[in-house]
């Protein structure tokens, strides 16, 4: 059952908050050694909001959207009485937060019961969760390989069933990466659009929160539900809610383009497979030009590792042992970035928006893999992309990078091309800024059509 | 005659605007040899514009606000057929303006006529209008002295009454140290207040735009003008025309106080005396503690050299030599500062800016003098600020640095203290940000009290 359909079960009285949030407690128990999709677990705290909801509903009380729904959080939102430790040895010392997250405040508000926080890459600079400190999460499809990053727990956590809905972040695709490899759906809204306070920053210029979900309908409605301006979060540019409405419009009238050049040449067979699939199903027959996607890419990576090792200096210089030996010389390496670079970086992304946001003049959602490849072996070093060697951290945001630097909503969606051996790719279906209806009503329209889903694992 | 008394004299026919006009240029060809404040002129545009002014008058139309008022701008607004040259020798190879600046467009809209272009310190970087390739400006109060910097042009062309009006720009003191040198009026508007659109930059992220006038009411009058909301400057935040109103209405009822601390610390006795007065006039008797004044203007110094080394990049890798020798070696150094140094700066401005506006839940206006001492000698390398000795070029911006990096407006009013040989210090009269009425209704009230004001200089 989808976390809508529970919503509306729980709803209907069909079953209760406490009976749903029990479920899921017990799959993640019987699930999550082989996964180690949660860093840690808030059962208390969930069985208290499951029975706050169930006696509300006792009451004749009209609950509110997502009513007893389990959901669990990327380990950088803020739980009240939790230390929020982002991926890293560093932050357990830190004190426990003070209060929710807003963005959790929302959840808690729209009725989800929330049981843990979810593994990640450290300080989320990553595409793989392999955190030397909390242990690599597994993909639930194939527990050899990575289930994505940096919000690799988010990823696994709902395709192995243990949640319906977890949220988590993306600067430079740890939302779409992760939906990718484990074969879910994941939202990176507009930049700007939800409120980051309380969450962990990684790049402030950049980071965007955002729902994962196991269908079109349960990331709409948990979209809606994070929505809301929020005037002590600097970075949060919404000022209105903007509901997504209907999903069954279609997606007749809307202009649908392929991109093409990079996104077609970083591509492997198996991306190339599950992004014309999904085009042929939309009637997206163009191959669009993305603006100067490789600069993007680097204008991206510079504002990163500057911000990245900017936010962590203090650290780096006083106990850098206490690193992921993965992204640590990054860190190290991003602090010594000059600002001339920076500055510079900055001014291409305006450039680089104003050219991007042109396309959608003529464009009203445009498709592109989200993966070069589906998910790669844990430890792999390097990744053949058309019979060109890259290495394999750095180069699974290929095709992410270039479209949240520009800021547009993206919806991840779960699509299985042959090839793989039964391994999802995703397939970012991209809107103009402020638009994520169109990028969910095409969305809801694969799914419709059934070429985009969840699968069932066996584990 | 103020400029606001010039506007009336040509509305009511008692001058024609050409006769203003040449009076202007009769003034800069007799004084600007000595003066060297201009370091273009355009007369013939001058004189098209005040003849459409007495045709518009002989047509019996009504005339807007500053109708045959002549005005100068520093050299680093765009005037249409005019190369912008920022006071550089790189700049010169540039092509011509196409258009107009924004703010020379709204001064051309109310009437004023644009009479040639102001000398500064090269690309904005220094407080002394030391420059070596178009020469310094002299101080018409003493021509061995500076005039201030960067603004150093507009400070002497409205002291010498070459002009009633000039516009300039302050990053970190750019407007406030020429009116305080030369003794006029200055006004640095709210950080966003007025579209930068068309002018050069110095420090994107602190560069703001503003006039220097005769008087309070011109300078008033010249502000009103050039507000108006650009949406095509990324850089102003003004959705609004906000009119001054009524600089009548006095100051009771505002809680004015007199800044302490580090703002006394670095102010010599005559500054001290300067602000006193005005203190003592507006009824400020509480010192009154800025937070961190040290850390912003450090703060603030770190971000100018990054963003000013990061603007100039490629013309000190292939040009250097063509830099003014007085800033290119700060230029360079900034290029070569750390990311994680500027992205830290700008971090501590937000707090740094929340901490100042919490001042202004307490008080409406908050004095300090402009500069630490009057016009130092031209060459000075040395300043003797209470017995120690400190860099003359930097240190000139010492009380003004920390206010402009908080981003509240300022107005500079022309006080004359004793124990400088007849040189004038400048007051800041500095509001909450969007609250330039406040500041401007008590530096009306210093002015009607006949405390600050312009003198007559011999030339």
């Amino acid at each position: 059952m989808t976390s809508f359909a529970l919503a509306r079960a729980i709803a209907a009285g069909e079953i209760s908050a406490r009976e749903a949030t029990l479920a899921s407690i017990t799959r993640i128990d019987s699930t999550d050694d082989a996964i180690n999709a949660f860093t840690s677990t808030s059962y208390p705290r969930a069985l208290q909001e499951a029975d706050a909801v169930d006696a509300r509903r006792a009451r004749g009380e009209v609950l509110p959207p997502l009513a007893g729904v389990p959901y669990a959080v990327k380990d950088l939102f803020d739980v009240a009485g939790e230390v929020t430790r982002a991926g890293s040895k560093v932050n357990r010392n830190n004190p426990p937060a003070a209060q929710d997250a807003f963005l959790v405040s929302q959840m808690q508000s729209a009725g989800a019961v929330l049981v843990g926080s979810l593994n990640m890459d450290e300080y989320a600079y990553g595409f793989t969760t392999e955190n030397t400190h909390y242990g690599p999460t597994h993909n639930p499809h194939d527990l050899t390989r990575t289930a994505g990053g940096s919000s690799g727990g988010c990823g696994a956590a709902v395709a192995a069933r243990q949640v319906g809905i977890a949220l988590g972040s993306d600067t430079n695709g740890s939302i779409r990466v992760p939906s990718s490899f484990c074969g879910i759906w994941g939202l990176k809204p507009t930049f700007g659009r939800l409120s980051r306070r309380g969450s962990y920053p990684f790049v402030q210029s950049i980071d965007h929160l955002g729902p994962f979900a196991d269908s079109v309908e349960s990331l709409a409605l948990a979209y809606d539900v994070l929505q809301g301006p929020d005037p002590l979060d600097p970075g949060s540019h919404a000022l209105q809610v903007q509901p997504v409405g209907s999903l069954h419009q279609g997606v007749q009238g809307l202009r649908i383009g392929l991109l093409g050049g990079y996104f077609h040449e970083f591509a492997t067979a198996p991306a190339r497979e599950a992004v014309q699939t999904a085009a042929q199903m939309l009637g997206a027959m163009d191959a669009v030009e993305w603006p100067d996607a490789a600069l993007g890419r680097a204008a991206a990576f510079i504002i990163s590792a500057s911000e990245g090792g900017s936010q962590h200096l203090e650290d780096l210089r006083t106990q850098a042992d206490d690193f992921e030996p993965l992204s640590v010389d990054r860190f190290i390496a991003g602090a010594l970035i000059p600002a001339a670079w920076y500055l510079r970086a900055q001014r291409f992304r305006r450039i680089y928006r104003d050219k991007v946001n042109a396309l959608f003049q003529h464009w009203d959602v445009l498709l592109a893999p989200a993966t070069p490849v589906a998910a790669p072996v844990l430890g792999s070093e390097w990744l053949d992309i058309n019979g060109t060697q890259m290495p394999t951290r750095p180069s699974i945001g290929l095709l992410t990078q270039p479209v949240s630097f520009a800021g547009c909503p993206v919806v991840a969606a779960p699509v299985w091309p042959s090839g793989t051996g039964g391994l999802p790719i995703g397939v970012q279906i991209i809107a103009a800024p402020w638009r994520e209806d169109l990028a969910l009503r095409a969305a809801f329209a694969l799914q419709a059509a059934g070429i985009a889903h969840l699968k069932t694992v066996e584990l």
